[in-house]
């Protein structure tokens, strides 16, 4: 594409940078600031580059948080004794959305994969040790993404705190609400089948 | 969703009234940004805020431009004698990109609509009407989006300028180069035959 104009170039090579956004797109996004008001441009500006400049991640879960302590870990109303261990910062906001989960969260950063060059030292698993050698903590949650290397983080966090007077659960993996069966992949469906549940335990778990 | 940050919810609604952005790829796109440098950061708030703060359109044909006088009509290598009327900027970067045309541009910023309360002053009809008063234009080229409000802007625009010494044409409408014809719709089929042209016109035209 030609541009008349050196400032829409760089202004799109910028959006550009961003996944997911091609160069038709990043265009439009221009040409649509391009009709705003100065002060609504200056405010998106200002407001991304604020957002950049004071975030804070928490110091004891390593979530995203505008003070040294997130607003999770500060609040005294929930329960300290459970934590929810996550991979990123996006699986705390969907967790956070369902309302139905009360506990902390630790957020490791990613997962294991030797692939890709991350080892646990690349990771906030010794935080999440000590903070479970503090005493207060009773259960461990593991939401990891149902991945190999998901399922290897989770083997390799269990064995480090096996020593620990700590419960360590998962949530629960099957086929999802709404779900059709001939479309689940084998792995999901074998599981579910092995890791079938009573139907009382079902309903109950439905209802909460 | 519930974000953890007050800094990232304003930003993700930032984004969100971007066109073609929802609550998700907004989220993703912070998230993004936040893993980033902070110069880096700076950068794509800085360029932005300075492309909408600098630009100008141009004083003739109202295109964008870095200076008072885009770089096509301040261009003398280019002919003066045609002028192509587009709706918007985006029309011009795309005549541009393939490198065909020499002419120079005129932008109306859109195209009469009564239902959207588009009315010929609110386009830029007046100056391109002066422009072809001064005697050095000798074609218009109308490269209008094929609606029945881009039809009804030719038509507008054609009876104002019968009185002057200028042809008018129109891009060629038909069957895109690569389409089906079962697929094609029957408004462009039945022109695209009323409107057929010499097997010769349409070999030079392939090969210019």
């Amino acid at each position: 594409m030609n541009f008349p104009s050196k400032l829409i170039e760089e202004a799109v090579a910028e959006f550009e940078k961003l996944p997911g956004i091609g160069k038709k797109t990043a265009l439009r996004l221009v040409l649509y600031l391009l009709k705003q008001d100065v002060r609504r441009v200056e405010q998106f500006s200002q407001v991304i580059e604020k957002m950049r400049k004071e975030i804070h991640f928490c110091k004891i879960c390593h979530n995203i948080s505008d003070q040294e302590i997130c607003s999770i870990c500060s609040n005294l109303k929930r329960d300290a004794s459970v934590i929810c261990v996550v991979e990123t910062i996006r699986d705390v906001i969907a967790i956070e959305s369902t309302n139905q989960y009360h506990g902390l969260y630790h957020v490791l950063g990613g997962v294991i994969s030797p692939i890709e060059g991350i080892g646990p030292d690349e990771l906030k698993i010794e935080s999440l040790i000590q903070r479970c050698a503090s005493g207060e903590v009773k259960e461990v949650v593991m939401a990891l993404n149902p991945t190999i290397e998901g399922d290897t983080t989770i083997f390799y966090i269990s064995k480090k705190l096996q020593s620990l007077p700590v419960k360590i659960t998962s949530i629960a993996r099957g086929v999802s609400f709404g779900g059709e069966l001939e479309y689940v992949d084998d792995v999901t469906l074998a599981r579910s089948i092995a890791t079938r549940m009573p139907y009382e335990n079902y309903m109950v778990k439905q209802s909460e």
